[in-house]
This record gives structure tokens, C-alpha cells and sequence, in this order.
């Protein structure tokens, strides 16, 4: 490796994910201030929720500072394949243009999302062996076996002149994760031979004592579960989980049932997975409408839907509303799934819907039917162990998380916790670890098929709508200035009795207008105010109101 | 105790939460089909959520079916004073006019709001001692004191000429409430042993196993955990769990620290146990602006807040909004509470801000700062040895916890459980217990001042208009029929590069008509739909479009 110039820096400059779990996006930077070269870690997104950004379905980092640079931006280098550290790739990636990395399986499920983007024949990612190393400008990546939920996860050893970062990706201890690699400890404790700079860390479960427990464990009590159940038996999980997936089906037939999928993301991943080597022992599936003439307890399900979403498998399920699958009293479905915070209710009007069909529902709660992917803070305390940093940077998290992570590394003795929010610049070497720049930095919001910035406030507006409806009304003058016709007031979201007292109090605006003529945008404003003031008093509330002027 | 006439019946029609947790409303009717007397047993709300129900703060129940047969209404008995028990009373009364019921405590509370409504010249609450006794029509009502989160709960003993009936109210066993009575076993006891027709019984926590704990742990918990922070102490409760305020207090005072309270919940509900004899050793009082004289490890802010509202005091406190009170680096935050569901990411995001100013924030995940007030299914099995009722009826409570009682109280071997839902009629007596009707019944939404019905869709317009926003159009047509002028196109909520699309659109469909006239209802739906397609072209949403026709 060669020797850092005189004025080379290292820094970590997190655009998504410090701060919120989702849209993970880290960038590190090596060089002089005004010549750094970068290399993006992960490049994710979060979900939009219905309350807070209505209509709002994806939700992804403004990479602007980035974009105006992308000459000096070497590469992406994804992780693993949740839709967290991959799924804003295929959007942002053509304000980059850089070369993407990836191992297979992860690289095979973001290939579908290229070729939906229509980006197939501009990018091809570039496929990483689990263990493969990568030369990128001043950073040597190393990729490092680990365990999470899915298959391949990595972490990354990122060497440069000045130090080598030691980048967690999402990440447990599991001894027996099924299917896959071990953690690589033997790799880990190398690292922190060699005298790790620092180590940028999951921080999702810092607040949560213990370990995570094993995927072996919960295949042991799914299929004691399983197998005391009489009726047509539904799972819904995590797709992206295949050991999970594996285990069901396995429990299935050590049961005598056959095991149908219902869902897309089910059929997706699985074939990704067998694509890329793995699931070589799942059993054969049935397809839903075979699956529909067996015995009850011949059959079991792996639906998607699990977080309550309104159109996938599990949900028409519930509903009634699915062409092949049914489910009654004396069936059972279990969600082997945690709640993802926000989905609580959508999730449980699923399942009151499943009671009300006499369904029996079994959950995290009542039974052992999951665990996290990600570590709890005996398993954070021995990744320390493991690697013996000098900066502990908590990422993939809230604040609250990341504050008690900072803390927990602290009581580690790891001589520095840094709480770095999206668009701080952390310089980590050389020297003691410090914030030396703010960059531009934000969320862009996917509206439909258009990305706006957060800032332009459309969603917002609309949640202004969504509480006090809107007043829309057109005024017609005639080329003299006089009011033509009668005006046209629309009101919409608004309950009935407060219709009559807007539209006099229109009325009345335009009155005064033609006793005492004014210019129009006067008149624009007083019609506006006259009717939000009438609202407000008979109703307590003020609409959006917006008036035009039409000349006719 | 009266004979049963021959076509005597005694029915159960709950019209509020038997499908929900929250606005709880249950009539009681007494004798033959075409003439029953009824008596209603609570009268609360439920609160509405930002994404289903948009600009809808409170939700109650329909009760058009008794208010069509109000003379025959006798009475609203209350068994406690929380929200979603007594929140309707103020806005359902008028439609009822009957009189009210309440033990001191539960009346001084709603006094309060019977104010607030205007109503206190019409509506005086009658007060009924602890243990009293009422005679209503057909009914003969006794008060059992009960255990809950509040002063005063209340179980509900309903003996008519077919049987008696325990409605439970909330409840848990706690053997030291540490305010007000502990349960009156013996009164139980005694009903099962004179043999109780139904257990009309909460069902919130049928789906948790063990028991709820006691106050007392809690406090002895509490007192140690305080007496561990060095810095200023905030803890946020809920303000009607007067036990709880209390432990709060002493185990302050007992620390050295001197008590504030901020919001005005805190303030309403403490006087009120005052007035009432409840607190009669609660310290001192400082005010928050003398509080914040005091040195940091002598003080303590018991605050409103704990479900993340916005404009309640410690999100105030968090926003750095509070005009006397500031947390920082070195303080700390208890909740002691629970998470609603629905409310997860309001309270993360008041933590996290809390985070940021440096706030330690302890919870219930790490810390034992709270016990639930109702009964956890050791409990619930405890409640049916004691009444050995021939019926269960689970109330209060979604679908899936209403199944899982009715099937544990099977379990338990009382002879018959029903699950009956909101506008259900459920014959307890004579003869086997049975829906026989189903009434009129749904939600009413409290719209800023208006009352308006569920299916009136003001709120479900207003989640179309918060997904894709709105287009409002209007054409002006001259006496010919022709168009006049340019047409005012305002759109709302949609992003800016959708509207050239739009107004183009709108453009051609006028430019058709002009060419070729036809009637202005066949124009107006031509312009709707011309826009409306522009928009999902573009976008790929459909907003809310209304089109309107000016004669000018």
C-alpha cells in the first residue's frame, strides 16, 4: 500500500442511514480536501409511511454533493441485498456512472431492478466473490463473511494509506445461520491485529440487551410448532430470509405437507437463490391451485405480507379476495416475522381479519417463531472484542441508537464514539476524529414516477389537504375588471355544513368588489381570506384555499 | 327481585369497542322485543390516526338505534374516568338525554367537559358512592371496586329478573394499588357463588401470558432508578394514573428532588384527586419557572407527553420550545408508559430529538418503570374462578385479543364464550346465549366542530387528496355554449413536472369542444377525464379532479 501524501485525509460521510434505519448510504473519502477520491458503501432505500409522507412510496438520499463530482467516485460497493442498502441503486445510480460490486446472489437480485429501470444495457454489476478483494483508487476493499437475515451478507475491510476501516454492513452472530458462511472471526480478529482504525457499526438493536439468537434454533421450534397444528397452516416471513423459507419448507414436509408460495418476492427470491447455488435441497412446491385440492393438513403456505401490505399475498388472503388460497377456523397462520415500528396497525387489522375468520394466529409473541438479524449489544460488545477500533462510528440506526451505541463502545473502551448524522463529513485520519465539514445532503421522495426533493413539499402539502381539505375557487372579470358570472367554488374533503357559510362568504368578498373596484390580485386575496375565515369559524379549521383569476 | 314476564329478554348490544380498544359503549336491554329498557355502561372515544383518519382528533360511536328509543334509555353508568369510557358523554348526551351515573373522582372529571360543551345547565352528573347501589327500570346496578390504572375503577353488577350479569370494566389484580381500594374479592366471589349468568369482560391483554404486577413494584422500581441520576430528571406518565404520579413524587422527594409539574393534564387530573381526597401526602409543588432555580440534581418534571404528541409538554421540552423548561447533556428522561400502538413513531422521533440534545432516555425495554391496567390471561383465568359465569362475552378489544379470550375462557370451562361485534344484539337470557339482531351502528368522526358519520367520507376524501393531491378546473362558457377565456387550472399536491401535462391536456379538450360543440355536461367530463389521464401518464397517480362550468 502506498504512503499517504502530506495533505491526504480519510473520511466517512454518511448520506442516508445515520439517522434513520433505511436508505443506507456511506461514502468515504481519501485524498487532499479539494481532490478526494470516493467509494460508496450501500446505496439503499426507506420506505415511505402512509401518515407522515402520503403517496409516498420509496424514500432515497439526495446525492447531489456526490453527482457533482461523480468523475472522482470509483465505485459502489452494495453489502447485501436488503432493499435498505440496495434498492435506491437503479434510481441514483445515473447520477453517478460508476462501476457497481456485489456478490452474486445480491448482484442477481439487483440485476431485476436494473433491467425494470430500463438500465440493462448501461450497467452491468460487476460480481465480487464472497471473500474477493477489490482494488479502487487509494482503497483496497476486502470482503468479509459475515451473518444477517439474508444470504451473503458482508462486511468490509476498507484499507487505505491512512488506516483500515472496518465497515459492519447489517450483521449478527449466528453460529448456525443454515444456509451460507460463518462469521469469519478468524478475519475480524486479524483485523484488529493489524490495529484497526475504526469500525462503523449496525446500530439497529443497540438498545436491546442479549444476543439475536439463531436461525438453528428458531428451525427447531417452527417445526415442533408445525407439527401441532391440524388445519391449513400460512407462514408469512421475510422473503429475502431463505434460510427462514428453507426451514419452513423443511418443516412442512417433515410433517407431510406440501409447500406452495403465494406471492411474488417468494417466487423471486427463491429462484435467485437456486440460481446462485443455494436452496439445492428445497422439496419441489405445488403450484396455489394444486395446493387448493390437498387435505387440509397436507398443506402448507409461505406468503408474502407480513407488515399488514394491503396487496400482497397474505392480505387478499384475509380479505377473501385470493383466487387460489383460503383459510377458515381450524387454520392457522404464523407470522415468523418481527412488527417493522410503523406497521403496527396495518398489521394487527390483518389480523383481526384472520380472527374473524376463525383463523388462529401465532406470532413473535406468543411463540418462537423469529429472530433479529441484527446484533444486540452482547453480540456489539464482542464485534468490539472482535476488532478492537480506535473510532467507533454507530451508522444504520436512529439517534437513539446511535447514541446508545456511541455509549455502549465508550463503556468498551474503544478511546473514541463519533455520532455523525447524514451530510457530516467525519474526518477519521489523520488525527484525533473530527466533523470538519457539512455537506448538502436530504431525502428525495419517489412521488409516482418522479423523484422530488423533501424540501419541495408536495407531500407535505398534500398532508396539509389530508387534515383540512381544499377550497378552490375561480373568479371570472370581464376586460373592464368587473366580476363575470357567478364565482366557482370547489370544495373538496370538507363535511357539508361548512359548504353554505364558504361560498357566502364569497359571495360577500365579491359584493364589496363591485360596490368599491380594486385590482385583481386585491381582489384574489380578499376572496381567498373571506372563505378560509369562513371555514375556520364554522368549522375550526382552515382549508387549503386557492382562488384564480379568469378573464373572459 | 321481580319475575321475568313471559316474553322477557335480557340482551347485550354493544356499540363501541367490542372490534376495538377504545370509545367503549354497551347497552343493556330488558324486556320484551317491542319494548325493551335499556341502561348503557360507558360512553367513550377513540382517537383518530393521522393516516387513516386524517384531521380526525376523536371518533365515538353511532348510537342512532337508542337515541330513535330514548325515553326508554335509563340511565349512562360509568365504571371509570379514562377517554375512551366517559370521552363521548359530552358529544352522544344531547341525543340521549338520560341521567348519568359516576363515582366522585370519575364525575369531577367529567364535570369538567360537560363545562366545556356548554352543557352543565342541562347535565349534572349524579354521584354514586363507592359500593353503592342503583335501581334503574328493570335493573338493579352495584358497584365493585376493581383495580386498574386509574382512582375509582369500577366493576359493574347488573342483577335483572333473568340473571346477573358482571361487566367488568377495566381491570387487573393488583394487590397493592397503592391509591384506593384493592378488588373486592369477596363481592366477586359472592356473584359466582349466587351464580352469574355473563362475564362482560376486557379483553385488551388476552393475547399476554402471566400477570400485570403491582404499583407497588413499580414504585419501589422507580424510586431506585431515580435515585441513580445525577442530572435534571424529566419522567413522562400517563397523567390519569394517579398512583403512579404519586410514586413519582415521593421517590423525588425522597432523592432530594423537588416536583413540577408541566402540562396541563398533570394540573387537571392532580386537582381533581385533591378535590376528590385522594393525595392528601403529595409534596409541595414547585412551579416550573422556580424550578428551573434549582441546582439539576434537585429537581424533577413530572410531564404530559409520553404517546409523542406534538403539542403536549415534553415534546416541547424536546424541541427546545418549552419556555421554562430545558434538558440537556447529563439529564435524563423516564417513560414511564407504554407504547399505544400506532403511536411508535412519534414517541421514536420525541426520543431521538431527546437523544440529540444529549438526553439519556430510559424506558420500559430497558428499565421496569411501568405494569399495564389490565388483566394478562393468569389474571383473566384468576377473574373467571372467582364469577363462574354459564357466558363469556369478551369486550374491549380487537378481533384477534376478543378470539383469543373467548377461547381461553372455553379453556376454563365456562359453558359458552361468544365474540360479538359492534351493532350485534347478543340475547343473554332466556335460553342459550345468541345474536338475534344486528342494529344500526357504525363511527361517528368529531371533524374539527362537526359530528360527522363514517361512510360520509370526508376523511377518506382527504386520504385520496393527501395520496395524489388535486385538480380543480373550471371552464367558462359564454351564453352560446362557447368557451370563454382561458381555462383556471389549479392543481394541488402534485409535483411541478406534471403540470405542463396537465394544462396541455386540458387545452386540447377545449380545443375539441370548440370544434365540435356539444353539451357543457359532456364537456365537463371530457376536460375531467383528458386531465385525469394526462396526470397518470405522467405520474403514474390519479389525483382528486373536479371540473366546473361558469356561465359567463
Amino acid at each position: 500500500m502506498a504512503q499517504p501524501g502530506r495533505d491526504d485525509e480519510l473520511v466517512l460521510l454518511p448520506l442516508g442511514g445515520a439517522g434513520e434505519i433505511g436508505m443506507n448510504f456511506n461514502a468515504y473519502g481519501y485524498g487532499p480536501a479539494d481532490e478526494r477520491e470516493w467509494i460508496v458503501v450501500d446505496c439503499g432505500v426507506l420506505f415511505g409511511r402512509e401518515g407522515l409522507t402520503p403517496g409516498i412510496d420509496l424514500i432515497m438520499p439526495d446525492i447531489r454533493y456526490l453527482a457533482e463530482q461523480r468523475e472522482n467516485v470509483r465505485a459502489i460497493v452494495l453489502t447485501h441485498a436488503h432493499e435498505d442498502h440496495i434498492g435506491a441503486v437503479a434510481h441514483l445510480w445515473p447520477q453517478l456512472r460508476c462501476p457497481v460490486y456485489a456478490t452474486p446472489f445480491t448482484a442477481r437480485l439487483l440485476e431485476d431492478k436494473i433491467e425494470e429501470a430500463g438500465l440493462s444495457e448501461k450497467l452491468r454489476v460487476k460480481i465480487v466473490p464472497l471473500g474477493g478483494k477489490l482494488k479502487l483508487g487509494p482503497f483496497a476493499v476486502e470482503f468479509v463473511s459475515i451473518t444477517h437475515s439474508i444470504l451473503e451478507p458482508n462486511a468490509l475491510a476498507i484499507r487505505t494509506p491512512l488506516g483500515v476501516v472496518v465497515h459492519t454492513g447489517d450483521w449478527k452472530i449466528d453460529p448456525d445461520p443454515l444456509l451460507g458462511d460463518v462469521t469469519d472471526i478468524s478475519a475480524l480478529t486479524k483485523l484488529g491485529d493489524e490495529g484497526a482504525l475504526a469500525l462503523v457499526c449496525d446500530s439497529t438493536n443497540a438498545l436491546l440487551q442479549g444476543s439475536s439468537g439463531s436461525e438453528a434454533n428458531v428451525r427447531k421450534s417452527l417445526t415442533e410448532l408445525i407439527g401441532t397444528l391440524k388445519g391449513r397452516v400460512a407462514v408469512t416471513s421475510f422473503a429475502s430470509n431463505v434460510a427462514r423459507l428453507d426451514t419452513i419448507a423443511r418443516a412442512a414436509r417433515e410433517h407431510g405437507r406440501e409447500v406452495a408460495l403465494v406471492g411474488r418476492a417468494m417466487h423471486r427470491i427463491t429462484n435467485a437463490a437456486r440460481e446462485t447455488g443455494y436452496l439445492k435441497g428445497f422439496p419441489n412446491l405445488l403450484d396455489e391451485a394444486e395446493a387448493a385440492q390437498l387435505p387440509p393438513n397436507r398443506i402448507l403456505y409461505l406468503c408474502t405480507g407480513s407488515q399488514g401490505e394491503t396487496r400482497a399475498a397474505l392480505a387478499r388472503v384475509a380479505s377473501g379476495d385470493h383466487p387460489n388460497v383460503k383459510l377458515g377456523a381450524g387454520d392457522a397462520v404464523i407470522f415468523s416475522s418481527r412488527i417493522i415500528p410503523g406497521n403496527e396497525l396495518s398489521i394487527f387489522e390483518l389480523q383481526n381479519k384472520l380472527a374473524a375468520l376463525g383463523v388462529e394466529v401465532l406470532t413473535e409473541q406468543d411463540h418462537f417463531v423469529h429472530v433479529s438479524g441484527h446484533p444486540a449489544r452482547d453480540e456489539l460488545a464482542q464485534m468490539y472484542r472482535w476488532v478492537r477500533p480506535q473510532i467507533a462510528v454507530p451508522v444504520h440506526g436512529e439517534l437513539r441508537h446511535m447514541t446508545a451505541h456511541a455509549r455502549l463502545a465508550l463503556s468498551l473502551q474503544v478511546p473514541q464514539a463519533v455520532v455523525v448524522q447524514n451530510g457530516q463529513m467525519l474526518r477519521l485520519a489523520p488525527g484525533r476524529a473530527e466533523i470538519i465539514d457539512e455537506v448538502p445532503s436530504g431525502r428525495l421522495y419517489m412521488d409516482g414516477r418522479v423523484l422530488v426533493e423533501e424540501g419541495k413539499g408536495h407531500a407535505r402539502g398534500r398532508r396539509a389537504l389530508a387534515f383540512a381539505g381544499m377550497i378552490a375557487i375561480t373568479v371570472a372579470l370581464d376586460s373592464k375588471g368587473r366580476v363575470a358570472g357567478e364565482p366557482a367554488v370547489l370544495l373538496e374533503g370538507i363535511p357539508d355544513p361548512i359548504h353554505a357559510p364558504v361560498r357566502e362568504a364569497v359571495e360577500g368578498a365579491l359584493r364589496h368588489h363591485r360596490s368599491k373596484r380594486g385590482d385583481d390580485e386585491v381582489l384574489r386575496e380578499a376572496v381567498r381570506r373571506a372563505a378560509r375565515r369562513a371555514a375556520s369559524d364554522a368549522w375550526g379549521k382552515k382549508p387549503v384555499t386557492r382562488v384564480e383569476i379568469m378573464w373572459v
